[in-house]
């Protein structure tokens, strides 16, 4: 069970060190596995995609079946729970009003003598979403995956995810897919469903990048393609950490803490509080209430390995173990939160207050789920319509703007050793 | 020298292919020998830096000089002509302008029950650059790298560069850093600079991000870094595609080529164009004006291996193909530019009219000229400030916001089998 611990700079190193430690190290004998799966896939497109599939996932699979069907959606719908159809819209409902605001608009600038610049700003044309089967296959994350896309403008949006052993896809995920809009699902998984969708194959479309999470077959051949396609953050183990002072609540902050805690044994959950009594109750809390959670043993492996709970002088020090470990999920259950909001300079998605539990970010607030791990959250943001969208930077110059700054363009090319650029702009006033 | 070449299928894909092929692959060795120089100078720090900078680049670097001082900019001053400090002032004006245009605002909404849902956009707090040395040396690159992070709000600019093998920098580079406003400026190159950036060690801060262009090793030893820091695209030869009609100047385009040619053997300089009859007078002027070009060689073979004038049907015809190969550089000397300027749907950088040569943009316009190559404009964008900043989504519900959406996170948690997250929603009720 979980640690209490009086942080001092050694074991606050320590600390951020081990949760660095986690993230996915490149496995050699996977990548030699995985380049030649892409290999074999780029060369004999759909033949290799299902001979992968057949040995791999499910030998029911063909190239007139690869493809799910209107028939086979509407199926999913019969088997569903209706509460979840109606759970499933409402989280798409909120998630795209949040990620509408995020729309960046493209812009131009005039100046004198005629001078125009601007930014065009233009959605991605296809997107590949990578859905994992079995155990792992969450709805939640096709709802997070999507809706930006959608967003953005994206004409198409390509789902893969290996089919079960009888050759069907999880309903609920299907359900999902098609509340979120993706418009083709095909029932390949793996390194050879990444490959179909960064090469193409006769039953396939090539896509402009590819996104969500995967294990590390797929995690690899995504990192193979990258610069080929674009591909998102490769993720890492969940996440949390709580700050809060003698205010917080010790069941709400244990409750919270299990959420990430069940996800993996490699997640970590930690509080932080200025409240030594706190720290004491909520230790107490967690073992009460693990006792009734379904994932007990992860939980409690999760919490040993890379959960704490420290106890620091003052809310000062608080802030500042959090921006150093920089965590995935930022709960703040203090007196006041948002006094403490401008402060938190690095986390992946803030919850503020007592009634704001992390489930309700991954499910059903509106803001994405998908977020940056392992300390990344100093440079990485969560998943957002920008990472649907490109830029093209446009000029227009007049004969009278380029007069003006003739010499000086001149000058620094041939500083640089670039006469032909030099010439590009002396031939024009010759 | 270049090809006029009829446009068809065939060779429309001959050649998207071929300038893809030119992107950097990567190399057994070279990962093996980078890794090498990565643990070691994670391990071991200055000493691993100094004995790196000493064995490949000059044996008088030490820990006690290894950073520039005030003298040596103030020094670096005073040999570089007035003309070309007043050129390089001006351009970082002009960088500074447009991208001030680039930055985004924080934001928050409101709904219903108190409810709050934000995203916080805050800059990177340390950046690295890196910039090449000897004759790869190019001082507008350091104004490119440099003023988007400090119109971005980073607060520390940190730079590397290898010395010489007398122990100096460019005074060149020196100059554009202290105009475009480095903070610091170390003496060391290859992997072990990028490395020290990663890590940081006993003289060299740790970096969040590190940007600018290297040769094999840099981009090697960057890859191996990504995700432990961020890092830009890697950069592949440079491009320039030109659309024209029959009302296109030979000779600027002619010239216009070239100023791509000249970087590299791997460069691609293409025109498109319904005019037959330009596209021989262009031909006609390219082998006239080498001639007097200090690069002639580099021009004349690039332009025989990855150059080519197509002669397209109609403009439709041209757009497309541009729209295909998706250039780093796109120039639009046709009647009206503007009028297909919504068409032109995948391009790092949009040059319209006859006055707006790709050089304005290297070096004066304000519109990065950090761009993406080999295709990859269909998903990559311009270096922006969006590439200097991190967000962070928040959320704040109230009890009664969280009450209605109760029963729908609990479906979905559930749902997905994780009952913990469940419990968390579920705690908050009881």
């Amino acid at each position: 069970m979980i640690n209490i611990v009086k942080l001092d700079d050694k074991n606050k190193n320590y600390y951020t060190d081990n949760l660095k430690s986690r993230a996915e190290a490149v496995q050699k004998d996977v990548v030699i596995a995985v380049e030649k799966i892409l290999e074999n896939v780029k060369e004999n497109g759909d033949k290799a995609v299902i001979e992968y599939t057949n040995k791999f996932d499910s030998n029911t699979i063909n190239s007139s079946n690869i493809k799910i069907t209107k028939e086979e959606i509407e199926k999913a719908y019969t088997v569903v729970e209706r509460e979840f159809i109606d759970a499933i819209k409402l989280s798409k409902e909120n998630v795209w009003f949040y990620h509408e605001k995020q729309k960046q608009k493209s812009w131009m600038v005039t100046k004198e003598d005629g001078i125009m610049l601007g930014q065009q700003i233009r959605a991605l044309d296809t997107v590949g979403i990578y859905v994992p089967g079995g155990t792992a296959a969450y709805p939640s994350s096709v709802i997070m995956n999507t809706i930006p896309a959608k967003v953005a403008g994206v004409k198409k949006v390509v789902m893969v995810t290996p089919p079960s052993k009888d050759g069907t896809i999880n309903p609920n995920i299907l359900v999902a897919a098609d509340i979120a809009g993706v418009d083709e699902i095909y029932k390949v998984g793996g390194a050879q469903g990444v490959a179909a969708l960064a090469y193409g194959t006769e039953s396939i479309p090539k896509v402009d990048k590819i996104v969500g999470p995967g294990n590390i077959y797929v995690a690899m051949a995504k990192r193979s393609v990258y610069g080929f396609v674009d591909i998102d953050m490769i993720a890492g183990p969940s996440e949390i950490l709580v700050i809060s002072d003698e205010t917080g609540d010790p069941k709400y902050i244990a409750a919270d803490l299990m959420s990430q805690a069940e996800h993996d044994v490699l997640a970590s959950s930690i509080l932080v509080t200025t409240s030594s009594e706190l720290a004491i109750k909520v230790k107490e809390e967690l073992e009460v209430q693990v006792k009734a959670l379904s994932r007990k043993d992860i939980i409690t492996a999760s919490l040993k390995d890379y959960g704490a709970i420290f106890v620091v002088e003052n809310m000062k020090e608080a802030i500042e173990l959090s921006n150093l470990i920089a965590p995935e999920h930022l709960e703040v259950m203090v007196k006041e939160p948002f006094s403490i909001l401008g402060e938190l300079k690095n986390a992946g998605s803030i919850f503020l207050g007592k009634y704001a539990p992390e489930p309700l970010g991954d499910y059903m607030a509106g803001p994405n789920h998908v977020l940056p791990t392992s300390g990344s959250a100093k440079f990485f943001s969560p998943l957002s319509v920008d990472d649907y969208i490109k830029k093209s930077s446009f000029i227009y110059y007049s004969q009278e703007g380029l007069k003006k700054v003739k010499d000086p363009i001149v000058k620094i090319a041939e500083t640089e050793g670039l006469t032909a650029h030099a010439n590009s702009i002396k031939v024009r006033f010759e």
